[in-house]
């Protein structure tokens, strides 16, 4: 039982006089409350810039947007890496949390900037399973739901890649048992291995192919050797690397295991219906053909059973290669639905 | 340059008079020679029992069947496991092998059993890109070719995936660069995450959702902690673990770097057809529906590349939902098909 909670988070845009034009945007595993400008403790760009900003898809002249660090996170949030009771990191003694709790910290800060009712819940991959979480928990102070590129329960294949990271980040010595910051130490090695294993799923196949095929490396020929000759393996090993600088071990233990938990229709009876019953919103549904992390199956799901809980409800799947990121990259049609459906919600609410 | 090679074989049946009735089995990434017949060593059982035996589809009564270990194995034949020059295990020093490596070994042993002609080539999954290689470098040795389940090069995903377990192994501080042996240490803990990561290309997503799904594991409910809660999460480390007993850690590197670098296209000016030129035996192509290891598309390159060599070849892919495992499974319309190719080849070759 976590007595004190911090949540980091950013605004932009402003609230307007009836609070009704805000929205909350939840980031995915490894993302943060920058969604629209850039991280300055990272240095890295904003992870939305093509929807999210003035005159975007959630623009920022009319919305006042909401992002804020997950709970467990590492970006100012409270999670494993911070101060627990004693003074020092929490480390495995912060206890495990799940979608439901990350959701309840966004409902209290939302409480506290005064707000009732978010015009729009958005979010993809584990952003979109906080979408799911806010239907099923606060369904009176959502109007519109965008779950994108998300399941309603992970898969036993989600629940295995996760937990190869887990093993590969418990395996690192430096791990220490989870009493790395104590310790003085980081374990980077699991924790590239985790990312790089991780980050192969959010890439199709063909995507992979055409980026890299078996191009070489900054070379003319093999070499006979474990370097990477591939560009595939230079571009693995460069992700793992530069993850480890800007994403906290234990936190990555939490947070995945935090996906891995989510049932959304177990915790509902059994069914989604159920989870989904209380909702009077719109929702709008998004996924990618070549999305074998969450398969446009599983968004499937999602709309039929929001259609047969009565929802008023759209679903749409985007043609692309670009596998599961396709929700963070460039995919004009998916900006433009999600512009009209927006747009169309808004006039309807009467929002200018 | 290795200048001595031991190569550990088996055989089943009897050669015949004429010494036409040889098949040669080729095992894939950590198979070993014992095809037909249980492991002594390991005390597992032999690995593709359904196929090959007395009155099998791979007839030890009417074949003489041959298996052996592949070069940089760790099943008794040289390999980095094995003592160099200086009678300490090679290690790192072990020259990087290839697929071509390994059937120049294979040929050397055909060789010393005085066969001149193999009536088949078999294999599957690594397995197959040797049968692919026999058919490009000793086309006159080989009367028919059964790849299976397999690809004439690894995709950019096909060497991420290996790549993540090279650098799980490589990450583990018991590897010790390589001479763990010689440091009387041995990198278990990588090696398993190595295996963990691989093991889940070698299912489909639905067989591992249809076996598994999110089943807890010897509990009524979930733990929030980090133990295997889900029976996906303990078979994943039960894989793990029971591999690192079996396999050497670096005859992993090598074997999963020979695969990637193969690439016979490339290895013959640039085409397949190229590679399959010379050939003039009987060949049939084999693949799953729901391998997405080596998927259906990649046998088809094969098929259409033999076919366009001149190759009487017949393609057939499986419907299964047990991805790239099957092969190694009972699938009744595999076995099937085997039998109809090698029966009819066998009639043609009169061997009774």
């Amino acid at each position: 039982m976590l007595e004190r909670v911090e949540i980091a988070f950013e605004t932009w845009g402003s609230l307007n006089a009836d609070r009704s034009n805000a929205i909350l945007i939840c980031h995915a595993l490894t993302g943060d409350q920058f969604v629209a400008s850039a991280n300055p403790v990272t240095g890295r760009p904003a992870w939305w810039p093509q929807l999210v900003g003035p005159g975007r898809v959630i623009d920022t002249d009319r919305f006042f947007v909401i992002c804020s660090n997950v709970l467990g996170g590492c970006m100012g949030t409270t999670g494993p890496a911070s101060s627990g009771p004693d003074g020092t990191p929490w480390g495995l003694d912060f206890p495990v949390i799940t979608i439901a709790d990350m959701v309840r910290a966004q409902a209290a800060l939302i409480d506290a900037l005064g707000i009732g009712t978010l015009f729009a819940v958005v979010g993809g991959s584990m952003g979109g399973m906080q979408v799911l979480e806010w239907v099923a928990r606060y369904p009176d102070r959502v109007i519109c739901a965008l779950p994108i590129a998300t399941a309603a329960r992970h898969s036993a294949q989600n629940i295995a890649f996760h937990e190869v990271g887990r093993q590969a980040v418990m395996a690192d010595p430096d791990w220490c048992g989870g009493a790395y910051l104590k310790a003085g130490t980081r374990p980077a090695k699991g924790l590239a291995v985790a990312r790089m294993a991780a980050h192969i799923t959010y890439l199709s196949d063909s995507a992979l192919q055409r980026k890299f095929g078996r191009t070489l490396q900054d070379r003319e020929a093999l070499t006979f050797g474990f370097d990477a000759d591939f560009q595939i393996e230079s571009y693995l090993r460069h992700q793992g690397s530069t993850f480890v600088d800007r994403f906290d071990a234990n936190s990555y233990l939490y947070i995945t295991r935090a996906m891995d938990y989510f049932d959304l229709a177990a915790a509902h009876g059994g069914t989604l219906v159920g989870a989904f019953a209380g909702f009077k919103g719109r929702a709008c549904v998004a996924s990618f053909s070549s999305d074998w992390h969450y398969p446009p199956t599983e968004s499937r799901i999602i709309t039929r059973a929001m259609i047969a809980a009565g929802i008023e409800v759209s679903g749409f799947e985007i043609t692309t290669d670009k596998g599961h990121d396709a929700f963070l990259l460039d995919e004009p049609d998916f900006a433009r639905a999600l512009e009209g459906f927006l747009g169309a919600s808004a006039r309807q609410r009467g929002l200018a």
